[in-house]
């Protein structure tokens, strides 16, 4: 196949984009590749497609691989199944709803479990039909509510999802294996540097959850690794407890004037200067700091919450999020202050926090706090802390939250040494799901002693779309993009230079021959554009292999030229294609 | 590659769904190929996605072969576009509406033209890159007002789309030219009946517009075809016109008396009685019918219009609305008539209509109602007509309307003879737009002299998904499914008779010769189903070609058998993978 630059639906852009953040947002608008048509929504032109439909086909190989087997769900969804599971309402905001002209409810599927769900419970009945994977490649929807970095986080997506379906947890956690092995191929293909993480399952329920995520600057995903080789999201580390403290060793606790100390630093200060301990100087991670939050459930109803942390961490809300889900967590008001007078802002101590207490608030600490840890807190009298406020002695919160911010250096949780904290992006997810959406909408079968059981389901997406963007992010230079070959929209650039009608008739005929055996080329047979802007419209358009034709061919030879290293090759005619063709071909 | 039913994502039903109106609807749900997910709303299972896929195959082969560039548009599509052309108003009920979590107006894209014609506004400006062709291939959205018959009429559907663009209307002439030669190859292809037939391009805008109708008693579109080569929607038939008459010839009116004639035929029977004409007797083309319509324009206004028409026709309000598009028609209520004393239900007559009136009420009459002709109408009180009413002397509507339904033996507008009328699915619509969405969006590009000129559009649409099916009911019998072999969903379906592990065996090894060798084999492997069921299925999924091995094994043939004719040929094993290449590949 030819694709003429004379006449392809193709503009290349010398400035960059206004709203563009990232590099491949940056670059696939400048390139041609995708148009922004709203906030977080983009038009493919034909080389974005192009690249779109080849991450497909590599998803779409590795899957049929695996034994996956495809089709394809609405995007336009009723309400009824996501009503069935709760996820109608746990969606809040981030789905697209919307009524038919019967004032009928529907949403715009963000994904899919309901339906999958339901399709299996329409056409098998027995354990001799399990397992089962099935997935779709489709188009999806979120209503963000930041979308940015162009297709990183869009509102109208491509994702693959898929579902399998197993009589027991045994052959789920085969199923959960054999899609992991699927995407490590997937990821491998499309040429990613990535990291398969830990993760939370948040929303979607069950058990077992990793990500794999493409590491790169722009990524919106922290997470965590160890040198022995522990790898999680942010929000799935867990904190190392220490062991509990004998409760007799520490003095009494007692309330001190603490004047002038806004800070936890000057905190730390005056009660160093003021209270010195004994064994060694007080620190900021002696502290206790105490958020308060306010949980909204997804039925609407508004939970005061009290989170009790070292006076060095702050609270991360993605990690606390990640904890409450399907809750969301928002700020403490002045008016939520007004309705719970035995807080005194500043000087919040445990004594009037929790579920027993006078406030009635539920009270989450840090992992770190236990029992006969030592603590500098709020006396809930303005100006005035307690010291030696021992946990377990002379409090008891209602439970523990991981809600601190993981910082680099701090311990792995299996031991294998300190964090160091990177960003990723998600192009990735396996969860096992468990039973809650056969559960839910009732999908069972018979086994092998004609017993009804429940089918135990996973899910597994992968950010179609997205990838595109993030293999951008991954290859490219200050020239523009550099495809791999696996995805590049040609196997090679054609460029035609100068103005003499040989060069042109040699180039037309390289590109008919090279389409002949099987290769796509991008051929810039434009007559009038400089042998500058070619070059440069080539280095911005990333495909791997750049042909040359134009003084050289009075030697007798083509210059080729690699797209990710530079380096240029002098290749004579009448070799040229079958070079080019074993290039391509690797 | 080898689809086995031991695990393939299928099931087959004896019985016919209870929703089920149509034959392809009744089929493609028994055969295992689509499910439903909501009204109008379909799940596509292995088999229909396969089928699915080939239609958009080639589609898309044909329209890359005719020089068009594919490219994608999101579905979800911002309210302003749509806002700047009108069709936000015009779509009234029959589009998807929604709200972002900011309030912005968005819709659920049933057709692009105003997507496409900012892309183009967007990316050129001069007359030198054009012409241009661009394509989709994409779910879309209607909210239909009673979906039904499956696929024929969903409410998500894919369609392919494409618009031309180019700078003068010799330009837009070729380019529709070429799409409606594409347009042929496609449905050639894909095994269809059908008739191009002229049409009203309604909603659209433009001028010159044709339809491809797939031939079906199904079809939801009447046309209309002449001996001598006449053929077009019901919609867009022109009446013959007769000549007027002299205005001297006929009696002065008389209104009279018509006591108990409540019908056109009572009606007449009572006037040949008492009121015989000189000439010949009245017949019923000689009374003047008067139909009193409401129509809601897009704002919303709501307008009274009259319909004279020839009491032996009835008003098609099909064809009547096309006349009056965006405008909706709707009944004219008692309340309606409560509003308009001057009107005398049943005895309606020319007297009190027309804009200059009493009632003020628009008056449209049939194009036969020509100047002299001489009428039997309502005479404006109870119980009385008035005869010998002539155009042109007694009464003068405000305009004549395209509103009488058309009959087999009218004569076709060109003079080819009798109009025949049957019934389509609409498969393709192909119109000039000329410049109304280029004006209303702004899209220009300089001309040769550096003059900006206003860009003329074409607007071309291919339904995809109803294009199964409309196959399905071009090709089944009462046992299933019949495939032309370009869509099938496999190129044989190999079944495997019988509990002798050898059969299974040679199967199996028949199967991957010719996966191998590139078919797509549809492998009936199921080891406890009978002989007659694995027939039955393979009869209802529609494979052009089955392969049965069993006991003619033992004297070394296998059955081949054509699914549409049904002939059965033994093949000797040796031969039958040769044989079955050979088949496939025509």
């Amino acid at each position: 196949m030819i694709l003429r630059l004379s006449s392809l639906f193709l503009r290349t852009l010398r400035e960059d984009p206004a709203d563009a953040e990232v590099p491949s947002h940056r670059l696939l608008v400048r390139a041609g590749y995708v148009r922004r048509a709203a906030p977080g929504i983009y038009t493919w032109l034909p080389l974005g497609l192009r690249v779109l439909r080849n991450v497909e086909r590599v998803v779409r190989e590795e899957m049929d691989a695996a034994g996956a087997q495809e089709l394809q769900f609405p995007a336009l969804l009723p309400r009824e199944p996501f009503e069935a599971t709760g996820r109608w309402t746990e969606y809040g905001d981030n789905i697209f709803r919307l009524q038919d002209r019967r004032g009928q409810d529907y949403l715009l599927g963000p994904t899919h479990e309901e339906m999958f769900t339901l399709v299996v419970k329409d056409l098998y009945s027995s354990y001799k039909d399990l397992p089962l994977s099935i997935y779709q490649i489709q188009t999806k929807y979120r209503d963000e509510a930041r979308p940015r970095a162009g297709l990183l986080r869009g509102r109208e997506f491509v994702m693959k999802d898929s579902y399998s379906f197993d009589v027991d947890d045994e052959g789920a956690r085969r199923s959960y294996q054999a899609h992991r092995d699927a995407y490590v191929r997937v990821f491998d293909r499309l040429g990613l540097d990535y990291v398969i993480v830990q993760a939370v399952s948040g929303a979607m329920g069950g058990s077992a959850s990793e990500e794999f995520l493409a590491t790169s600057p722009v990524g919106e995903d922290t997470y965590v690794r160890s040198p022995g080789g522990y790898a999680a999201n942010v929000e799935a580390v867990t904190t190392v407890v220490p062991e509990p403290l004998p409760l007799d060793d520490a003095p009494a606790a007692h309330v001190e004037d603490t004047p002038d100390s806004p800070t936890i630093a000057s905190l730390v200060d005056l009660v160093n200067a003021r209270f010195p301990r004994e064994d060694r100087p007080w620190a900021a991670s002696d502290t206790l700091k105490n958020v308060l939050l306010t949980v909204v459930h997804p039925d609407g109803r508004r939970e005061p919450l009290a989170v009790g942390l070292p006076g060095d961490r702050e609270v991360d809300l993605k990690r606390l999020q990640a904890q409450l889900e399907p809750a969301d967590v928002e700020p403490f008001t002045d008016a939520d202050f007004d309705r719970h007078p035995a807080l005194v802002k500043g000087y919040i101590g445990p004594g009037v926090l929790g579920e027993a207490s006078a406030s009635g608030i539920r009270y989450l600490v840090d992992p770190r706090v236990v029992t006969g840890t030592r603590w500098v807190t709020g006396a809930d009298q303005p100006g005035r802390h307690v010291l030696d406020l021992v946990a377990g002695r002379d409090f008891t919160p209602d439970g523990v939250v991981e809600a601190a911010e993981v910082r680099a250096g701090d311990p792995a949780p299996d031991g294998s040494g300190p964090l160091e904290l990177a960003r990723g992006i998600e192009m990735g997810h396996i969860f096992q799901l468990g039973t809650k959406y056969s559960e839910a909408l009732g999908l069972q079968v018979l086994d092998e002693r004609g017993k009804l059981v429940t089918v135990t389901m996973g899910s597994y997406g992968i950010g179609v779309s997205r990838a595109v963007a993030a293999v951008a992010e991954h290859g490219h230079d200050e020239a523009g993009l550099v495809w791999p070959r696996e995805l590049s929209p040609a196997d090679v650039h054609l460029v035609a230079t100068g103005k003499d009608a040989a060069v042109l008739e040699a180039a037309d005929a390289l590109a008919t021959e090279l389409s002949g055996r099987g290769l796509t080329v991008l051929f810039d047979d434009r007559p009038k554009v400089s042998p500058g802007v070619k070059f440069k419209d080539a280095e911005l358009v990333g495909v791997p292999t750049i042909v040359v034709l134009g003084r050289g061919l009075a030697d007798g030879v083509v210059e080729v030229k690699d797209r990710a290293s530079g380096e240029r090759t002098d290749v004579p005619v009448a070799e040229v294609a079958d070079h080019l063709v074993a290039l391509v071909r690797g």
